[in-house]
């Protein structure tokens, strides 16, 4: 069968032996997997991300020097039936499974495929069955809005709160989608790119602006304070909230700081997006002002339920953020126009023909 | 009459103009008053900490090129009936008081006097009546254990936590204190004098060690991990808990990092300790562990009504704390001694003759 496999920083279809299930392991054919950001970064960061994560105390991470297969957010056709599961069923999962030597990341692992392949084993128990009424490119959203659903839990949000997103990828605008899902208002969007600022207004936004003077470029806008408290001021339903929580989802050195000198006192930054360099912070300036860093990762098996169960509520809501699809073959050009910032999620559909 | 002057950077004894109170305040002897951490940076840093103030937006500070009477954690003496207190009634009182141009910090404050001071002025409704039983000394510290009060509120404890307290100086003490008289356990502190050591498992923790091997210096000891995931695996009751709130009460720069580097996954790191310097951070790798960095600063009303309660509940629990007093003209030398660490909390009696 075929895979994409990431070999030396690139990304590239081969043929590879079918997997072999064990017992408890079910087959499916992977019907459309969505590219993460933590992908792109796996490609051509794999020894400084697999470092860190080592570092942090994961085990079951991919070792960087040997071939993976990956893909991590995907919707999949049952191939024989397995648990309460038939041939046929669509399903979303948890990408993890049990191996020999433990709990494997499916996507990030070298011992089992992820969904950029023909076919992949997952376990029942960690899998949820599609209903008809939700297309497969949407519920492959699963994965990537349980990361959203957890950095909302993790801000612990309540009515009296007022929420900005800074930076609109498709995590931030995931983030202002689980919000408004909650009914939680109102949404400030700071973006520079005004493609992503429309589809933050779509995701339920209240208003998406740049994070500066208009047109100005991105990264020169970047020097200058990104007019929070200014822009929070002037809606005068902000100005009755009584705590901002601010999403950090652009992951570059600086901005935390930047986003700490404008947040009003006793805010909350959740920080998702991840900057991979060292980064300067003043604690005496944030002692001062007496904010909170929430630093989020990945979400649990609830959390997982939780996203799935929203996107089967209003399966419509998210269909805008699926902006392409390519074959495995594509594989390696969509990392290349996601890092350009050319798409918003791209889904790879391993069941066309590469 | 006398009080204890800042100016360029010393502090001596001045002859200075009585207080003139107007309507609302009232005029007060303070008996006793803490010197505080934060009036030692203030002496020798003042333009950096005010700067830093300034910039995080807080008005009503002092301008560093100006005299000061410091001194915020005081026990006073009514001098004449104000609001519901009479003369010869002992008060303690939040440090702020409305003047003209708006809420001026008593002890950073160019118009008013602090504790440093002969006499002093307060406000009645921001006043609490000290009980008989609670000694002057004691009843001064309701200030710093606000703090402390805050800080563990902010941590958000819960009974299923385990406490680590990293650095054992004044504020380090209250914190546990306050987890203690709360019943939240086991606590763990980490500090290299062993004199601040007792003083801790005296204040409460179940387990007071080194954060290195016995008998290294200090800042040797600062190179090496802090061994708090070993330290806190030893206690079977420790492991048991599901989740670890570190509170960092050092302050110095790779003093967060270090503490990240052996935090357990989810943990919350209270910041308390004030790192007057750029400090750099490793944000995908705290991401990676999921942790909060909670900065905390000061406290609400609420807080300081919660430790004068804590106090007047049990008066003797604290008296350790008070390790000295001195006399208006020894100021300038007791701060000397606080920065060489030679003591932990000393008293200031302005009552006793200069």
């Amino acid at each position: 069968m075929k895979a994409a496999v990431l070999r030396n920083a690139r990304i590239a279809v081969e043929d590879v032996p079918e997997p072999q299930p064990q017992p408890g392991m079910m087959m499916v054919r992977p019907l459309a997997c969505g590219i993460c950001g933590s992908d792109l970064h796996a490609r051509d960061h794999a020894p400084h991300l697999c470092g860190l994560l080592h570092r942090a105390g994961f085990r079951g991470f991919m070792d960087p020097a040997r071939p993976v297969v990956m893909g991590h957010e995907f919707c999949c056709e049952v191939l024989e039936k397995a648990g309460d599961f038939r041939s046929g069923d669509r399903v979303v999962a948890l990408p993890f499974l049990t191996g020999p030597t433990g709990v494997e990341l499916l996507g990030y692992s070298n011992s089992f495929y992820g969904g950029f392949a023909e076919r992949m084993l997952l376990q029942p128990e960690a899998s949820f069955r599609v209903p008809d009424d939700v297309p497969t490119p949407v519920a492959a959203l699963t994965e990537p809005l349980s990361v959203a659903v957890h950095a909302v839990a993790q801000a612990q949000p309540g009515p009296d709160d007022a929420f900005a997103v800074i930076g609109c990828g498709p995590v931030g605008l995931f983030v202002i989608a689980r919000l408004r899902a909650l009914g939680l208002a109102p949404i400030l969007a700071i973006e520079p790119d005004p493609v992503r600022r429309a589809m933050a207004e779509r995701m339920g936004a209240d208003l998406a602006v740049a994070p500066g003077p208009e047109g100005a470029a991105w990264w020169n806008d970047l020097d200058l304070p990104l007019g929070l408290s200014d822009a929070m001021a002037i809606d005068p339903a902000v100005r009755r909230k009584s705590r901002a929580v601010l999403f950090e989802c652009v992951g570059k050195p600086g901005m935390l700081m930047r986003i700490a000198t404008d947040a009003p006192v006793g805010a909350v930054i959740v920080v998702i997006g991840t900057c991979m360099e060292s980064d300067a912070i003043e604690p005496a300036f944030l002692i001062q002002k007496g904010l909170r860093l929430q630093f989020v990762f990945a979400y649990d098996a609830a959390e997982f339920a939780d996203a799935f169960a929203m996107i089967c509520a209003d399966p419509d809501a998210l269909a805008p953020m699926v902006t392409g699809q390519t074959r495995l073959s594509g594989v390696n050009d969509a990392f290349d126009t996601l890092i350009g910032g050319g798409a918003i999620k791209l889904m790879v559909t391993p069941s066309l023909s590469p």
